[in-house]
């Protein structure tokens, strides 16, 4: 009965829970074989009839997880038993050249290579996908002009598709980052106990080339019984990098759903209870879901980074948490998009709360423009600063509108009409280079996603 | 088909496992239910005969997992569900009182209360078990002299058994300190929905003594939606110091085990494989997977310490991942303690080895006694600091025993007979307060562990 | 010139500081080893007059902080330049003896203790300060409805005192922990090089308990070369945890100073600058600065974590961070604290605002009570919930009070009367369980700090 | 006087903390606000003069620290008091125009980026050198055959050099991974108080490319207030990462300077001491502290990515804990970088215990070939395994040559001669690909360092 609740079935989408489940690494594991066993025999370090048998034998599905389990049993150690379950099935002939030369983390860093290409393949049109969606997003509210907020208070004006192009803009980063990680950490390895290549001699490294290209992964270049952490870490460190992106986006859709802004609200659906208590709630829960799972990610890198600085030419120290860290720090990413895709395509933009949002405040919103008028009327900064901080102060004690407040303060009509504060208050007047900027993104973000469609 | 270890068998004893499997964390819930409703019975909140049939039903086994998965799939909510399902099999006498004033979390953290009260009682039967393992062979080996080592250097002579008896001394420190986290974070809640008891005005506040004491849980003093995630966070971080103090047992015989060391062995199965592809190795692999778990005990840890700061009466960014982290960090640290009990308890120590090891140095592991020996014939500390030094340097140098050396320089025999020298090469006059350290120790360890057998 | 923000001044209270600045630190040691010299002397492993003297010579200033760094240069090793200092400045009778029989991280673990045991005299208090500055507040608002929130949205009626009473429930939690704590982690050690207590034969345990008692502190009941790093994480977590209730605190000011809810704000100085830009902002800098540097005790705590498994006897792995980790942990918490009291003590609390919260949602707020009295007067649960679910739904969206469209709905009608609909909208009768809770907080926080005052 | 050792002059380069003083980031900032009004002055945003005279002023050096501080002390914020400081010294007709349409964030995080750049600078310079005295070492030792250890038992034959060739390796990767991240964390910011460039209308993209270009940084592509955090999170990543690699450097001259073990040694300083009681130690001291400083790095990255997940346009809690992260995580890789080309470049490498810890198992470390020989003779994988397991441990347990005990063997001898025995016993011959990997490696660090040398 399961336990954790990624095999619960709680968390992660199927296609990329299938990659690691037992099945499946056997399989990825045999088909490794199967190209190591082809490759040497090219290269004349087994027999030629071997290479095939072993890779056939490979592919064929002979090979029983449930045998393997037997196997490991008795040895205590699952790629032995690999190994072993497909010594039993070939022929006589290829039986001693099964696992040729190889070390057991050959096989399984190979095999964690290849789940990590299969898995980003997902994770990739997944992050792409978010991307357009917020590209369009920032495009749809280009030019409405919604409250920004800094420290949690009132800060001026922004566009509120800008809001949108930033997040555009960081996934960005994380669609280019990601590619430059994959050169890195989709890397196999067929360099033996050591890294020396041991028992196929200076071919060795030819062996892993051709094995590499077969699985569209690149050889490793130096290694000891194991590949470098460091890619591992990497890799990990990016997708954390990513869910702390997601987070952000969630904890913004948390607080701009909240009671008293109501600017936006997830998708809630029929049927669905907000809480077991109280009836009228529409929880931000996707989002907050998304919150929670970024910890795991980032608590899990530090695993990975611990996991370097292994002894000597390897211990096993690093063996038991990937075990945990590599499954779930790409399923539970997978969900976060999962979920946020889902988010941001069903969002729910409330235009009237943003706009009576921007007026709550009296017009204290515009102070950063007043400001800006009394210093190119030549005021020195920091009198006006003073000056327009405590008119503001004064006119919200008192309930009073700031405009209205501002017209009444003789050191700033000497400099300004009634005409041109008016012209102060006016939002749409203040997004600047807000345009620019979106469409900017929204460009780079069609120019990279451009084989992707949002539907 | 599984994918994380502890779902596909690979960690984690069946007695804890069993406590965070979906039907038992149910079971939990309904009891936790039953206890609530027969409290507000009790103290006329609800109908006598409604809180019987509820506490009876609840416990009857007839609400199903699969009908509450059901539910949850409509509801979208796991703890709602549980409550329709009850309310499915309630007489209609009950069903209006079926989790009456309650909020969700009230069933979630009392249950997770419950189920820690019942993982730890089997986690400190194996710590105790691991200390009084460790009083054993620190008592066993307490007037073994062996090579102390510092900074992996040859520092002093050590005896073998105060390795253990320091161990011994810091599991007495989480037993102690395991009992106080107790009396905070195995607490139950029945507050409702902001933690005022709401429905149950100032009754539930006995409502929550009287539950408490049923469950052998201690009542929350006060609260918000959720109990303060500080008491979660505490309990974590006494298992993470635990898995840290096995982390550094694991490494020290790691270190031990090391093929030029050879002091200890972890016990080997017949017909373990070390490598797959290197038959002679016989590896500490116990000791490793323990050393490689901690770090996942030291990661889980952080997210439990970013819970805490939940927005105002709680929000749900702790839900999600305590799914992960409270089942894990438990089951894992039963993973380490079992592993360690079995490391310890078959533990080969190989006394030749560690003799064997004292001479290695030709002597010089006895530096700090002849410093010593010339201070007290009156020569300066810093002057026979230095003097010693350079004997030793050159005596390593040149490949002779210190002792000839020592012989050899007229500054030492200035001072020092040969006999007095010769005196001073004995391993065993050495171990000063070793036995009255390491017989506290080992009795402190009896009188807490007394209920105990190492059986 | 200083670069990081304690040094330069920015952060930490003189009083802690100072406990950690150099010259303090090697009055430590002095102190230290003058105990030691003082109980070998009685003990008669060393002469009386030699103890006598080095104890005078420690305590005398006359080992100056130059002379030890110009040794340190030299020796490149800290604690041996301090003995060299000290046996410079010590009559010939005495130079043989100081330090004797003692490792260097004697010094340094006892001389840590020492500075935990004064940083948290100076904690303590400040934590008692806070507590009480809470019990008070919480009592103040004990009658105060205000909106309990949860997933950010608004949930229930609270008692806004209610806040407070968890925030000191919390306080009173850490206080008694640190108190145990304590217990474990203010130890001194004299045991020497490898723990065995080497040069001083078995009365090296008498020594440390002699030395312990004038110290105030604890002897190590068994070490290694140093004090198990266990003791030193624990503290570091406590420390973390108050942190993390600090940080919980802080983002709730954060919250409740928002410009759309603004129940609260932090004290704002005459003078002071919200924002270079935007003169009208008060932000609640000191909250978010508490936030800011909780994550700082977060993370260090993984140091201290990982510095536990040291390698046999020790390694040096510890060294260089907890000369981060010791000081920032406590002088950062330190700094928390000292914002906290301030932002408590001098919080300005809107009463009229926390008022019109509670009813700007036009009355959904009294949802739960609703669902309880129809449910009350025998309508099944899951129907109530959907019935006030789709009517709550409905009047937001047509912007109506909540009550009126109540009292539109025939299904409700059915069931309950005007009067009675009327009679559930007051909020003042929601507060429940909420004095309880707050008076038995309060009174058991007057309890443990009753030596203190909030003034 | 100093607490932290960056402060105390413990731990850091000059040219690396010099770019973190105060005086220094006084200087960054200014320059900032010249390149700004420069730009804001050839765009017609502000008069021609006032441009001119805020560069001249601020690059004057007449705005002095003492005077900022003095500032700062009122405002309680740092920017406002350099801007204020700025004005001062500015003729009237520039005074308005200071600072004009910025926000504090554009001037801390253009000025971060300034700082890194200029670290980089120095810290790349390093990485390079280290890469090559890597490379110079991999090729030294690429023909002698050393101990390849696994789970810390002899494993089997690896080459020497080739331990340096995978660090080179992984060096490579940082330095390639570092100049990536440039292209995203060295950016500047002048879009003002929202991100939307505010007061300079659709120009402000135009002077914060002119500005970037200026200052050799790209322009922030969107942005809020500040810069998106995950860009000095990558950086941070990427820095630890490179600790990482140091650390496991670190810990294998740790491993391989243990007493039993004794491959190489740190150099060690005439007059320096290893411990204060024991005169015979050479501790491999940098590289303890390199370990230990590692785990500051680890941590101080979760710190950044916690960062990530500001409220809204940007809240607060990134601010104070940059403060330390950014200078220690930078000043602490620079010290681990110095120390570990000291290391490498002084590493005395003793070639004969090299050689005999090659024998000392008495020729089990060739079993791996034995294995292979069987095999190659048709002997079935598992069947020769077992065999050559069940010879090993009994020659071990005999204490006999293993060569002696397979030439015993009638299972062995029925397929291998005593020559063919023999011949497998020749470390020299087993180093397969090693020389092919290593030449790669070395050529590779040539090509991306050629402008360096390692003197």
């Amino acid at each position: 009965m399961p336990i954790l609740p990624i095999d619960a079935g709680r968390y992660g989408s199927r296609e990329v829970k299938s990659i690691f489940e037992e099945e499946q690494v056997l399989r990825y594991a045999l088909e490794f074989e199967a190209c190591v066993a082809e490759a040497q025999a090219m290269l004349g370090i087994i027999p030629k009839d071997a290479g095939a048998e072993i890779a056939r034998k490979a592919r064929s599905g002979m090979v029983r997880l449930e045998r393997v389990k037997e196997l490991e049993a008795v040895r205590e150690h699952d790629v032995a038993a690999m190994v072993e379950a497909l010594v039993e099935v070939c022929d006589e002939v290829a039986k001693p050249w099964v696992h040729y030369g190889l070390t057991s983390y050959d096989v399984v860093d190979s095999r964690i290579a290849m789940q990590l290409r299969d898995a980003l393949a997902v994770i990739e049109r997944k992050m792409k996908r978010l991307a357009l969606l917020l590209a369009e997003k920032a495009l749809a509210y280009k030019d409405t002009p919604a409250v920004g907020r800094t420290h949690g208070q009132h800060a001026s004006i922004i566009s509120f598709g800008l809001k949108f192009a930033v997040w555009a803009s960081d996934m960005l980063v994380h669609i280019k980052g990601m590619e430059e990680v994959k050169s890195r950490a989709l890397v196999c390895k067929t360099l033996g106990v050591v890294g020396t290549g041991s028992l196929m001699g200076d071919k060795a490294v030819d062996v892993q080339s051709i094995v590499a290209e077969r699985l569209s992964l690149k050889p490793v270049d130096a290694a000891t019984q194991v590949v470098s952490r460091e890619r591992l870490a990497e890799f990990i460190a990016r997708l954390t990098l990513i869910a702390c992106t997601l987070e952000k986006i969630a904890v913004e859709v948390r607080n701009l759903q909240r009671t008293e802004i109501g600017e936006v609200m997830e998708p809630f659906k029929e049927g669905q209870m907000g809480s077991s208590a109280v009836p009228v709630k529409r929880n931000p829960i996707k989002s907050e879901r998304i919150s929670s799972i970024a910890k795991m990610l980032r608590s899990m890198l530090i695993v990975a980074l611990e996991n370097i600085a292994l002894w000597h030419e390897r211990d096993l120290s690093n063996s038991a948490n990937e075990r945990f860290i590599i499954p779930m720090s790409i399923i539970l990413l997978d969900e976060m998009l999962e979920s946020m895709i889902s988010v941001i395509s069903g969002l729910v933009v409330k235009v009237d709360r943003i706009k009576s949002n921007l007026n709550s405040s009296k017009g204290q919103i515009f102070a950063e423009f007043v400001l800006d008028a009394l210093i190119r009327k030549g005021m020195d900064r920091i009198r006006a600063y003073s000056i327009v901080q405590s008119i503001a102060f004064s006119a919200e004690m008192r309930g009073v509108e700031f405009r209205d407040a501002l017209k009444d303060d003789a050191r700033v009509t000497a400099l300004l009409s009634e005409e041109e504060i008016d012209s102060l208050f006016d939002a749409g007047k203040h997004l600047a280079s807000s345009s620019r900027i979106i469409e900017g993104v929204a460009s780079n973000v069609y120019a990279v996603c451009k084989d992707m469609t949002t539907s």
